[in-house]
């Protein structure tokens, strides 16, 4: 296992694993020829299933574990208990230089607490943040912190504004992307001083990235800006709103349609346009939160998802790695020592 | 002016104002013949708008202003010089009692900053908060506090669900309101501690409602509580992020059936079909924040609103007055008194 980019698995994560796990790691090969896949579960249960793909036999090696963290599992349980679970084993191998990321559907916050400790944060870097990318009116936004941080210092926000912007570089392919950070505007001061000192400090800073200053929810949807960075609080009452909406408008839809006669045969004609539409929106199409800043690339697959979206989210991983993002991460952060350390301890 | 309800209203605020304003007031007469309405503005241009409607002519006085709290006026600035402004005159006219109930479609700092100075909050109140009623997947969901309070303590937030399930008692007609505060679910703490000691008020408080702890981001539109209670801040970039994510789907859709031929035949059939649902989804049907927790009615309409948006503030405002909203809210608040004071001092 030494040529291509090896992906640490945790089979055992997410509502339909093992299954959904090894299927998606099946189309996941199809996309990337050349990863190879070191893969943690129940042997008993991940084996037979490898077997069923013969694309996997030969690129895949499988190591047995039969513990797993549960989904209702505390992180510090988990951190304490969990050292032989497959979403840890498969952590490690990262730590210990085996695969060069990995991907896991299964309880956000233990990978998260795994992550930080076994994996350690990148220098310059002094707190991870999860990510993700979302669609809007005109392209992609990446979208940071979703959920890791609930409370911030403007020095996190301003080391996620630095990351979202590698990020963004790096995934979406933005030569010089623009950052916002998230705010409201009905108020005089406009949000709490935190948000004010890093927009101060962004301001100041030279980065590979143009930062436009504050944006509200609704700038999300329509594209304001490349990057979006908020705390992990705010991000995951935001995500969950937006997903939320998402649904509640589609489900509405499907009942207006189903109300009347006319609207059915209508819906006959127009069935091809409502794929293409329901094509555009598949959450599994936007499938994979990566933790960013970590010394190893860290992919959040969403639990619920099906072999298609766990796919999607190792091709996430695969392009990380691919692009070196840490390394490109560590650079960027190379060019803050401009910054004077005083201001940043004021601020953070 | 003495028979019915007498409504204060800014004729000076919102985009399309005076016009937009007047031609609501003779919706909003339609629905409520008992209402009167007190108006202040620029005569030279408010006076004609009226007299095109004979209904408002004799249950309509109008007061001359020339002054206007311009859209971009910071708060502190409009209170300093905004006095004579036809905002700060129709809150003024509630303060001493001629009219009951204010509603503006102009700047919402200027106009909680200037109604919290001259209403002044109930006894109980520490803060009042921006409340407004949202569709979901079952029913009807109050939220609050969508913007006035930035930072909050857990007594406010305690206030803020006090408020909320009278709200929702009174004017969504709900018996036994359902309670949650907002909060993420990714965390093993979940959240601030602020929300964890706001939790513990609220399930050692009696009041007419049932709190039911904390909810999420996507609960907001599925429905699972009656009530959702949140700091200005978070609330603020929730209700932003879902009018986004609303047009944003609804474009993405659009521009689906624009894409094909037989999708265009298929939207002629369902055309009714869209009808009904772009009046399901109708944002003037919600139009109306309502400034609950001060000895006086505030109703905050939409500034980019038309008259039927407008006409529903209004009726918003009169439903409040009409069911002694304040009244219960001080009755609620009296409900409080066996918390134990330290209690809420050392959580707020």
């Amino acid at each position: 296992m030494t040529a291509g980019i090896t992906i640490a698995i945790d089979a055992m994560g997410g509502d339909r694993a093992p299954q959904m796990v090894i299927d998606g790691l099946a189309v996941a090969r199809e996309r990337a020829p050349d990863a190879r896949f070191l893969i943690f579960g129940d042997e008993a249960r991940v084996k037979p299933l490898v077997d069923r793909h013969p694309a996997l036999i030969g690129i895949s090696e499988l190591r047995h574990t039969d513990e797993v963290v549960a989904n209702e599992a505390k992180p510090s349980a988990a951190l304490r208990s969990g050292r032989k679970s497959s979403m840890r084993l498969a952590i490690d191998s990262v730590r210990d230089g085996e695969a060069r990321c990995v991907v896991s559907a299964g309880n956000t916050g233990a990978l998260m607490a795994m992550a930080k400790v076994a994996l350690k944060t990148l220098p310059g870097i002094d707190r991870p943040a999860i990510a993700s990318v979302f669609p809007t009116m005109r392209g992609d936004i990446a979208m940071l912190d979703l959920g890791a941080n609930v409370e911030v210092s403007a020095r996190n926000l301003v080391q996620f504004a630095m990351m979202g912007a590698v990020f963004a570089r790096l995934v979406l392919g933005m030569p010089r992307p623009t950052v916002g950070l998230l705010n409201v505007g009905a108020e005089e001061l406009k949000g709490h001083s935190t948000l004010r000192d890093a927009a101060q400090i962004l301001r100041d800073t030279h980065f590979h990235g143009e930062f436009i200053g504050f944006i509200e929810g609704d700038d999300l949807t329509s594209g304001t800006t490349d990057v979006a960075v908020t705390d992990g609080f705010t991000g995951n009452v935001a995500l969950k709103t937006a997903e939320g909406t998402a649904r509640l408008v589609t489900e509405m839809l499907r009942e207006t349609f189903a109300s009347s006669f006319l609207a059915r045969i209508g819906y006959l004609f127009a069935r091809g346009a409502f794929e293409k539409f329901r094509a555009r929106t598949d959450p599994r199409r936007y499938n994979g939160a990566m933790f960013l800043g970590l010394s190893g690339v860290c992919v959040k697959s969403h639990g619920g998802t099906d072999a298609l979206g766990f796919a999607n989210a190792v091709s996430v991983g695969v392009d990380l790695v691919a692009q070196d993002f840490n390394q490109r991460i560590a650079e960027e952060m190379d060019l803050v020592t401009g910054i004077e350390p005083e201001r940043t301890a004021a601020a953070g």
